[in-house]
């Protein structure tokens, strides 16, 4: 509870907050690098009005839903999923423009862990003599926004690596064979979560082997970003794709000053073990085929250096298990991950 | 649709057939080697009663719930998971008693597959001029009671193999920790498994490295006859026990024989492996922690010979899956297993 004891909040509270994380959904793949921020805003005669971020340079979400209601956002009450910014970047601050509009309280999601705001948007609102609650479904919020709150407090992209498996954590057999293990539905998730990334990392094996293109193939989605960790053949169907060789913290280092937060990491045994050893992954997304392959020379989900007794084993929190007809997809979180989540959620409630 | 037109059935039909599913577990145990049967009566002025089978030599479901009504039976409906009997076995047939007891409508969940009943007991009761229904809710029924069918109809008991794992396939790491991968709500699930089993058959391997007892530390549940392949240490915890060398064919078709309709199979990569390559694996519980080994020399799920490619991978259905504070239990069934079930229900929906 904050001093000024305006940290309480309603079951309506709750409801409006959800309204303004699926608001948000408009502007996840749009509002990159910025976050991609929902709000919603009821009037003093109960008009209830959303808004999303735009493009980058274009209004954030809170400006969106003000531009709609003009005049008549004044004594109204403003839910927004991240703390608005009080900082000239691309936009000017936001918090400027809330209170001049007149709103009379507003409800936040999250602190925004970004050093240029980290509070001091909700301080300037609370200056100006508005009630701020902060701290509204925070878990959710920071679930949904993981991508930009590890980019702002890493310098780095999330990273998720996806891997298709046999039961027995086999990703090949002992022959190589080792296209489609899992069905088309599971396959439809992967052009999900690609389309959900902005860089897709891929070892130079995997090209040499499956030839992938990497590409998001539903309609109106971009593709994105391709990377191969080592030299591209001249006629590899990846193309275009950067080539890179070095080392993978240097890589998430350099696509993280380029602004991009989500990068999935697709393809190879020995890439997946480079990520996990170094503990640079943020969500592992297996996609079990119910089949088994049993004992044998198979490559498995990960390949070289691993644990050398079980009390060293890279530990995970479990999100979330989808079936996709009868395949099975585990989605897991690192320890490290959750940790970072919690501090932003603790410092939201506690603000 | 049988031709005399009376295999139409009711949402009452239905709703009623759950209560006698929910009714049978009750017998679940107790009536081993006996089917597992639940029965409901409801009579002609609207009570309605329940059974289920009671120890070896005493009553079926049909007739605890007949018993419980005497002469308020007549002109009422019995609903029944499985088809009562008409041969005499330590009992006298039940179909004789249905038809004493003027029931008027009897609806039936699967036909018993065992050759002495077989269709027979529906043919009485409709020859007495007794309106039948059979194949409600049929599936749910068969899945029940799996390791019923399976004995029947293979001889042998349905078999599970339970293994815990990590999600890279890994029951222990390459010094040979595997203790505790999983966490005290997964072995409690265990627990249950053990306590629905007949039989636990184990490695000596697994009895060298671990020396479990095998037993059901739950209250008031027995412990199952535990089968070693294998010499077993005169110390061992797991005495008493019996030790088997040979075919594993031929110790399912000894338990099979002596009435055992479930076993569990526990502990050991290659004893596993001998169950998978012999198509012997009815059901597959994998208990995934959510850890990752990476790669390295580990014990992996199954040890051996296994499938030499992708296309020859031992393929099951998904069945279920369920968390355990974080840990995942993935439950598949074999093809074989899923074909026996629906030739089950096919029959019984079509009698």
């Amino acid at each position: 509870m904050s001093q000024d004891d305006t940290n309480s909040w309603s079951d309506k509270d709750d409801q409006m907050m959800r309204l303004a994380i699926a608001a948000s959904c408009d502007s996840r793949i749009i509002a990159r690098p910025n976050p991609w921020v929902g709000a919603i805003i009821q009037t003093y005669d109960n008009e209830i009005v959303s808004g999303s971020t735009q493009a980058p340079g274009d209004r954030h979400g809170e400006i969106v839903a003000l531009d709609k209601l003009g005049d008549r956002a004044r004594s109204g009450t403003l839910w927004v999923t991240l703390e608005p910014c009080s900082h000239h970047g691309k936009t000017p601050p936001c918090v400027e423009r809330i209170i001049s509009s007149g709103i009379e309280r507003v409800v936040v999601g999250i602190i925004d862990p970004d050093p240029r705001v980290a509070g001091s948007g909700i301080k300037i609102l609370r200056e100006a003599g508005i009630e701020v609650c902060v701290g509204v479904r925070a878990k959710e919020v920071a679930m949904d926004l993981v991508g930009y709150l590890i980019s702002r407090k890493l310098g780095r992209p999330m990273t998720l690596v996806k891997l298709a498996s046999t039961l027995d954590g086999y990703i090949a057999a002992s022959d190589g064979t080792s296209k489609w293990i899992t069905n088309e539905e599971s396959r439809l998730a992967v052009q999900e979560l690609r389309a959900d990334s902005d860089v897709i990392i891929a070892g130079s094996g995997t090209l040499k082997i499956d030839d992938p293109s990497l590409t998001v193939r539903l309609e109106n989605r971009r593709s994105p970003l391709r990377v191969v960790l080592g030299a591209i053949p001249p006629n590899a169907k990846v193309h275009p794709a950067r080539s890179f060789s070095g080392d993978i913290k240097d890589l998430l280092s350099e696509l993280g000053k380029e602004g991009n937060l989500m990068a999935m990491i697709e393809g190879g045994a020995h890439v997946a073990n480079q990520f996990l050893n170094q503990h640079l992954i943020d969500r592992l997304h297996i996609f079990y085929a119910p089949k088994v392959l049993g004992g044998g020379q198979g490559l498995r989900l990960f390949e070289g250096q691993g644990a050398l007794t079980m009390a060293m084993a890279y530990e995970f929190d479990h999100l979330d298990t989808r079936t996709h007809r009868g395949d099975i997809e585990v989605i897991v979180q690192s320890k490290e991950t959750t940790k970072l989540i919690q501090e932003v959620v603790t410092a939201s409630t506690n603000h």
